[in-house]
């Protein structure tokens, strides 16, 4: 089965609000393998909702509309929808002694917009609201499916998975099922590269790459008549772009990258402190982020300064005379500075020049030094990013947990191989 | 002039990502008193794509497209418009160029799917990206105007905003005039009590509230023949508003509640250090994102274990076991400890329950508390939040930072009353 999904309303329009509903609905319909093949925006506007639902219904079975149920008189997708079907509204009994049980627990006296609310297109499945008083309805004609849906998201979405889904599980033919690799430390057009071959002939599975602050998605979709056709058709894929890309592939699903080096570090009995200077703390916040950190790392620390780079971690003033706060020597001496702070395995330090001032021809905005100490071994990178100051920082931050997890896979791997 | 908003991207059709763009380019047209009638998505698709722009421009003059200007095979959007105006496509020598600096800039060899990003419809005026690879394109033909923009949201917003709109200007009619208010302090409900007579007539000027993350903002929009008459109808609302809200208002336009502080830092001559626990270094984040803050923050630390608390911060082992780590006692202990560790005028520290797990009867997920440190004295400050760990930490942190803001203005203000 095919859809498409319609918000109603001119604040949506007007970029008021962010059409977060048509998301929502759209992962909801693919996760069903109900396919969506466009959604689209209108005003509170009787003869361009009537278009929409003209336009949607020529190329699909299914439409879903947010938005439009209010109270008011703006408020038109059901008005509309009974037109589109040529159908009398008719109140609903059940639903305006509901909406008035609703109201009185709020001590808000029932208006004449609410009983318009209480009106559906006759024939109507009526979709009851337990947040507000805008119930929804599902009008089934002619082989053609029309679901209104309040715009509220906290009304629309129980309202979607708890009646909607029921009752459109039983038209469910095909399932699309999706798997997404989570790859760091390669742009998307040098992945693209490495498997430009496979995504030439994709169809089935299909293959999209997505690109965001330094990773990059791969989600591979496949349909099949039951769930385990189209398990079976992403497996040998997702061997075949395991094969190329190898290492850089950190994850599966809503994996984070900061969650594959939690594992790393806890699996392995790794404690970690962090040291950083232009990211500011964004690394040790990205770290924090996983539950159950607090076993393997116990302290950051953000020096700013020179002085707090000498004072709090024993970077040497040689090598900030000799070197400057933005070198891969001061990089080392803080990674190792803070492992020895923190009593731990491993300190990682970030250094750099991130602008908008600060930078010279020898350093400029955008040059970036990661220092790594691991039980003994230290290790540098350089990492050069054009872009402004938050971006930037974002960026190197990501780099470095990219760096960090590929150097503890090497470490932990010849641990093991000399066991 | 009316304009149509067309996002190209599977993974908005499959709800993977939200459609932003469409929030930002249609408050930026409309800022522009340029109508959107319709906004619609369509997946990476030649002939949806195709049938996208014959539909919109049977209705508008003026088509924008966000995405598709990726490096990969199924980045269309240029190749259809090409198709579309019956045009061929050309190299543009400059973008390649600038291209390559760019790979360059990120040690990122450049591909052939890059190369494709440098051919434009013949004709096409080009829009630089400064931020990613993927310039955008104007294509005016027989009164269309068809404006191809990238679809990560940091390259597209800047495009639009410094290439796109001085364009559109020529079409121009009417003009809105917009100023932001920042509020943070007081809820959006709250607010909208204060403001409420103002909001329920408002017409010309507008006054939209839009809350996020602990954070108000206030949109009063004025339309007008020219820019004055606009301007001078935004003026005496201005006033209004700024008379009930007062002190809750901590800025204007862009500007961040960070930047306020660093400001009020910087003017005061106070330094600052920062010690954070469950929050993991996003206050300090927050605070580095201040251009020229190094004059004032110099260190801060994370001290996510009793130990480092204890070791770094002086944080006694007593207020430890008698208090807990989440205590009133141990927030004011190391906001006091960083102080003294930085040697700085004000000392700033959040400690609390981030969840999910850790919480109890006593102590339950989402209780933090903020201690602070200016010149020998102390205050704290209770926050409760529900809500996933990720949001709670963002809101500590702007809870905390609103917080220092007023007690700076309080003891700022006192100082200079006593000069």
């Amino acid at each position: 089965m095919k859809a498409e999904i319609i918000a109603v309303g001119t604040e949506i329009l007007l970029g008021d609000i962010v059409n977060t509903n048509a998301q929502y609905v759209a992962k909801s319909l693919a996760d069903m393998g109900i396919f969506v093949y466009h959604q689209s925006v209108v005003g509170d506007n009787w003869e361009r909702i009537k278009k929409a639902y003209e336009t949607a219904f020529e190329r699909v079975e299914l439409v879903i509309t947010t938005g439009g149920l209010g109270p008011t008189k703006d408020d038109l997708t059901k008005e509309v929808a009974a037109d589109y079907f040529g159908k009398n509204l008719m109140l609903d009994e059940a639903s305006l002694e509901s909406m008035k049980g609703y109201l009185l627990g709020r001590n808000q006296p029932i208006t004449e917009g609410n009983k318009k609310q209480a009106y559906f297109p006759e024939g109507a499945i009526i979709l009851e609201n337990h947040h507000g008083t805008a119930p929804g309805c599902i009008i089934e004609e002619k082989g053609k499916i029309l679901i209104l849906l309040p715009g509220p998201p906290r009304e629309m979405m129980p309202m979607f998975s708890k009646q909607v889904i029921p009752h459109l599980s039983k038209y469910q033919e095909g399932y699309l099922v999706s798997k997404t690799l989570r790859v760091c430390g390669i742009g998307e057009s040098y992945m693209e590269e490495m498997i430009k071959d496979i995504v030439e002939v994709q169809n089935n599975p299909t293959i999209a790459p997505y690109a965001k602050e330094g990773e990059v998605t791969l989600r591979i979709t496949a349909s099949g008549k039951n769930l385990e056709e189209a398990k079976a058709l992403i497996d040998p894929m997702e061997r075949e772009v395991r094969i190329r890309l190898g290492n850089h592939i950190y994850g599966e699903g809503e994996t984070s990258l900061e969650e594959t080096i939690g594992k790393l570090l806890i699996d392995n009995h790794l404690t970690i402190a962090t040291a950083e200077s232009c990211t500011g703390g964004l690394l040790a916040g990205r770290i924090v982020n996983v539950p159950g950190i607090s076993s393997v790392f116990t302290e950051g620390v953000i020096t700013y300064s020179n002085s707090s780079k000498i004072k709090l971690l024993g970077v040497k003033e040689k090598t900030l005379e000799e070197h400057g706060a933005v070198s891969k020597e001061t990089a080392v001496e803080m990674a190792e500075g803070v492992a020895k702070l923190g009593n731990t395995d491993i300190g990682i330090a970030i250094t750099g020049v991130a602008g908008p001032g600060g930078g010279t021809k020898e350093k400029p905005v955008g040059l970036i030094y990661v220092g790594l100490y691991i039980k003994g071994n230290t290790y540098t990178k350089q990492i050069n990013f054009k872009g402004d100051r938050q971006r930037l920082r974002n960026f190197a931050v990501t780099q470095a947990l990219c760096w960090l997890r590929k150097v503890l896979m090497e470490e932990t791997l010849k641990k093991k191989s000399i066991r």
